[in-house]
């Protein structure tokens, strides 16, 4: 298995300003470079505590890219629907350079009904608006004179610049809630996943990764694909001590979370289905629940050991994004976290 | 006066790959903040050799915020044309915090068709969607709850994230080519003048900055406002030597300009009167004549002081942007200029 770190922010203006914010994330960063983590990952979201001091991963990851050297920076996600496909294709590919080819472009739908609205984008073209916007993006990197006649772009013919650096382009991961079709699209396309078990039963997610891996290997490609999963994380010398804390935290990511999704109270879009229902679902989480059912790594070394193993065990040898941020936690506890996880997990796995 | 360096790339594939450019570009961006320069900035073009490889200005200029400490970073300009407000008041505010409060913004309306074609923008909507644009930006970064009924754009109320930095927002500039009527606007607002005095007869120039530096008195601002001229630079120990590259570098970059405004032949568009001939007055500019017109800072660094004694007894105090990099030289000469610069120049000026 691999491990990396996700900076999913859960804070705004009277919890934390944002340069401090990018001071702490930029730190954790480089710690989590020289302590043997695989990738820095970040979203793009607007407005909300809940991920809005990061409208654009680029920006962020460039910062990274230039204080690193070998870490990978994936994007979790960007969000095709809301930038035009040459900025978005441009811009990535310029990372992808300034990085030394370290980029892994996560896509994805987004789903807050209040950034759809800020883009003057209507919910129900978020599928096929994501589907073009990919496409448009790995043809930019891919071909030149691309001539691109979608049902939202038309243009062309036009050659990207810069040509990205990996060829014949980054890999490409696809954000998926708990579609089917797309697990089954993405693994046909040899394009990776990108899920967030905790909020689904570990039977879906296993359904998933099978239909995935099986178009997959249908299609031809080698290997088993890639699957990145979040996880919050949130480590202590004394398991008790990261319990109480990972609850804590777990919590206030929750409350955060419940605050952006809000208004799919009275929302409704063909593309999101069952939605409507998202805010009770956070409302009700538990994390003790969670615990027990290994959707959340919390513990001392060893317990997360275990938790790990039963991981591995449903899941297989998937690719895990510790998210040791969330919660608004002091700094020193998510530095402490990447310090335990380094020294006594990452060698054992 | 003020010096800072303009990364002008006039690069394709065939000439330097991409991670090179950006390369040698953070390391001379570094070399700059240690010689005591006040800026770097970066441009936004698509495609083209002519600026293609910097679609994104903010990407570049956040792994230079994560290499310096000192140095101020703008955007020599973004295009808001090309990019909805919210992303782009989003990522410039970011920058803003990564950088702890260095950004200066200098919004274009741009000018090359194949780039409105491929963002789908008629050219004759250029002037109003920038202002719209410009406008937008400054309301998300000073405003909450900001509502937006524009002719492009129609949103909100939202609060953007993150707030910027600087409070209480970056400075303001306005790229302009010979408009009086953007001049005057720029002045009565606040906000900076970017030029490119070399494009324009010197009167015409001293004509705009009289009726900035008016509106901006008028206007009731404290000081006479901030004006940025860029500057193609090419200093070596002897004067013969850095005339002779520096005629072979702007050559070199009038060709890769000239690829670049070839469509101008067959389009027209009220916003760009006069566009149509200017292939043609890029084709017969002379390097010659330009340095005999002190268009250009070019010879040994008492050339060069001589060169911005007439500059400044034309324009006043104005900043400076040097072009060092334009025309493809080998990183080397871009090397040396910077350090003649800082040794001779700087401590002189
Ligand atoms: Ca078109
Ligand atoms: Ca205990
Ligand atoms: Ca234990
Ligand atoms: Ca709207
Ligand atoms: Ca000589
Ligand atoms: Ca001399």
């Amino acid at each position: 298995m691999r491990f990396g770190v996700n900076f999913f922010p859960t804070v705004g203006p009277a919890d934390k300003s944002a340069a401090r914010y990018f001071e702490e994330t930029l730190h954790l960063a480089v710690l989590a470079e020289q302590l043997g983590f695989d990738h820095v990952k970040t979203i793009e979201h607007y407005f909300a505590r809940y991920g809005g001091y990061s409208p654009d991963p680029v920006t962020f990851l460039a910062a990274v890219a230039a204080r690193t050297s070998r870490i990978r920076l994936v994007t979790g996600a960007v969000i095709p629907a809301f930038t035009h496909p040459v900025q978005l294709a441009g811009k990535l590919a310029m990372l992808d350079n300034i990085s030394g080819g370290r980029l892994d472009v996560g896509f994805g739908r987004a789903f807050l009904p209040e950034e759809f609205e800020a883009f003057e984008i209507p919910l129900d073209e978020s599928r096929p608006r994501f589907e073009e916007g990919v496409e448009a993006c790995r043809r930019l990197w891919t071909e030149e004179d691309v001539v691109v006649e979608g049902r939202f772009h038309r243009f062309g013919p036009v050659t990207l610049l810069p040509r990205p650096y990996q060829v014949p382009r980054p890999p490409i991961l696809v954000a998926t809630a708990i579609s089917p079709e797309s697990c089954v699209a993405a693994g046909e396309k040899g394009y990776g996943l990108m899920l967030v078990p905790s909020i689904h039963k570990p039977e879906a997610v296993q359904e998933l990764l099978t239909l995935y891996r099986k178009a997959w290997a249908d299609a031809g490609h080698e290997g088993q694909g890639t699957i990145q999963m979040t996880y919050n994380c949130y480590l202590a010398e004394d398991g008790d001590e990261a319990r109480r804390l990972g609850r804590l935290y777990s919590e206030r990511t929750n409350q955060v979370m419940a605050e952006a999704v809000a208004s799919w109270a009275t929302t409704r879009s063909e593309g999101y289905r069952g939605y409507e229902k998202i805010a009770e679902r956070v409302a009700s989480s538990d994390f003790g629940r969670q615990l027990e059912q290994g959707k959340v790594l919390v513990g001392d070394p060893d317990d997360v050991l275990a938790l790990l193993a039963g991981i591995r065990g449903r899941f297989g040898d998937v690719t895990i994004s510790l998210q040791v941020i969330s919660g608004n936690l002091p700094p020193e506890e998510s530095e402490r976290t990447l310090r335990l996880f380094a020294a006594h997990v990452l060698p054992a796995m």
